[in-house]
């Protein structure tokens, strides 16, 4: 039997901090018995809404912090104020020192960015790490990555990328050769930013172990599932990521409006309300929930600030799983598979060869 | 009484050709009876389709063109075997020789926008031109631009588009003072790309005439309709566009779906259906066709080259409306405005005194 999970959880983190956290952790340890959790946090505000969950407490230890970094602090401030200290930094170094194998936090993504690099570093090969997020879509579910770690990429960060993506997608898919596209303006090859081309000429003519690469994707393939690993700067990334909630948002809200306009469109309502269910439960936000930072040595997940327990149960669910499937050895297989081929593009020789 | 609007149309373009436009022109054409076309394309693929829309026949001058431009011709292409005799450029080419008032056409972007470029040339005071569409959103409708006519932008580029986004909200919205967001990743001060940032700050701090700054949004702003305006470059535009559409695909493709799995939900649909008429009216592509072309020295209208003649018509609407409210006019006047200030930052006797 393999050896039980252990999750660092920031328990401050997020708009609720405990209140929230704690009964999503539950959640998530009812789902995987195999856990144990460290919890960092406000011992006086965390005692009291553990003792509600007995199982949960045995599963657990309360590591006290006084620091707490706000969900507004700029990640200069939150490390000024935070490092060594808050719940957020001492929940990413039990990762560092090997008490946990996960940590997870709701806090606030820059913040958490910052601390993870000061704390995990990067991993060799990798010049910066990038958020993934699991998005839904018409054949299943996809990874976009990068959706706001950082602004602008380089065509080797974009490759790094594809590389890491494929990786952590075929640890939550659980498929041998997921497919990989970049992110353009255009299918055609003429189209995009340099970078994105000079990537997708090496994905395509060169190759890349361990990234079975299908070409340039648009906007709206990532909705309809054309690729399992969508890969993009965090700019742009971000911003369709936040324009796909947002159009979700809208169109739950039209049909609500629709549904309660005349007595046969609320009966009607009524007698499909299951159909309704199933849709909404599609749609749910908090089902997805859970950033992925990629490319750091440990395991860091970003809950959404602002969900409930069972969004945050979520992204526990998908720190296990990153831990239960070893995401990182196989980031690292990856990478290492690709170094050789990294450093023979810059031996004078082949260069010379190739030219 | 005002004069007649006058648009030329590209009878060739778009996946259809003249089976599709020339009954969009028809139906645009009852709804605005003051305005006459100019028909650019081949003589004999138009001829007989015309011959059905006698109306359409009497306001419509058909000028023959032999060389169509392909969906698929890069703008380099399509300008060297399009340039001066395709359908594209003539119908361009008919109003810088002021003998229309707006061209239309559902030919290929690049092609159109280079075509655009190089007759036309950009207005005094502007860079270079912006792809504007209208986004319906929970608020109404805003203005997003750029949609992908150009990869990245200065801050001088993001301030031009805040004020021609302006002018066309004051012209398609009729409002007196349209809001102007600038598209970022967070709303803090400190997150976003070096240009976006500084655009900010002179909007913030200097004001620009013509434009009544927000401030930044995020991507899931658009759809809730928070400004009416949404300025961005026009790689992460497109991307925003893209993403909105197939997550509005997406989830109408789920809402079939969930309400044909059961009897009680296909009955639910039966009684509602008229809710969802409305719903599926509102999502309507084709009300939103049609991306205005904005910064130049005349009105192009690029409708989707893939839509329908309710579409196309759509396309001819926005075009007309342009004309109508002398969409040009109002963003000469307001750059014209800026222009002062914006000579003043180069003035070394003020930049010394400012630094």
């Amino acid at each position: 039997m393999s050896a039980p999970v252990r999750i660092a959880i920031d328990a401050m983190g997020g708009d609720h901090g405990p209140e929230v956290v704690l009964p999503g952790v539950e959640l998530a340890r009812v789902r995987h018995p195999d856990t144990s959790f460290l919890l960092f946090g406000d011992e006086a505000a965390i005692r009291p809404i553990l003792a509600r969950y007995p199982a949960l407490s045995t599963a657990s230890r309360i590591i006290h912090t006084d620091v707490v970094v706000g969900m507004d602090d700029k990640p200069s401030q939150a490390l000024r104020r935070g490092r060594y200290k808050s719940s957020m930094w001492r929940c990413i170094d039990a990762v560092k020192a090997g008490e946990a194998d996960a940590a997870v936090s709701a806090g606030n993504t820059g913040a958490l960015m910052a601390m993870a690099k000061v704390n995990l570093r990067t991993m060799p090969g990798i010049g910066r790490p990038a958020i993934a997020a699991i998005w839904p879509t018409l054949r299943g579910e996809s990874i976009v990555l990068d959706v706001g770690a950082s602004i602008g990429a380089t065509s080797q960060s974009l490759i790094e990328m594809a590389i890491m993506g494929s990786a952590m997608a075929s640890t939550v898919f659980d498929i041998e050769r997921p497919t990989v596209g970049l992110l353009n303006v255009g299918v055609e090859e003429v189209k995009g930013v340099e970078e994105v081309k000079e990537a997708g000429r090496i994905l395509r003519e060169e190759g890349v172990a361990g990234v079975n690469y299908f070409g340039f994707v648009e906007g709206n393939d990532i909705g309809s599932g054309t690729v399992d690993v969508v890969v993009t700067e965090g700019f742009s990334g971000n911003i369709a990521l936040k324009t796909a909630e947002g159009t979700a948002k809208q169109i739950a809200s039209y049909l609500r409006a629709a549904l309660s306009r005349t007595w046969r469109a609320k009966l009607g309502y009524l007698l499909a309300r299951d159909a309704f269910a199933a849709l909404r439960e599609k749609l749910d936000p908090r089902r997805s929930n859970g950033g992925v930072f990629l490319g750091l040595n440990g395991v860091v997940i970003k809950s959404h600030g602002g969900t409930d327990a069972e969004g945050f149960a979520a992204a526990v669910d998908l720190g296990y799983d990153m831990v239960r499937h070893r995401l990182l050895e196989r980031i690292e297989k990856s990478i290492v598979t690709r170094l050789p081929a990294a450093g023979r593009g810059s031996e004078p020789v082949e260069a010379e060869g190739s030219s």
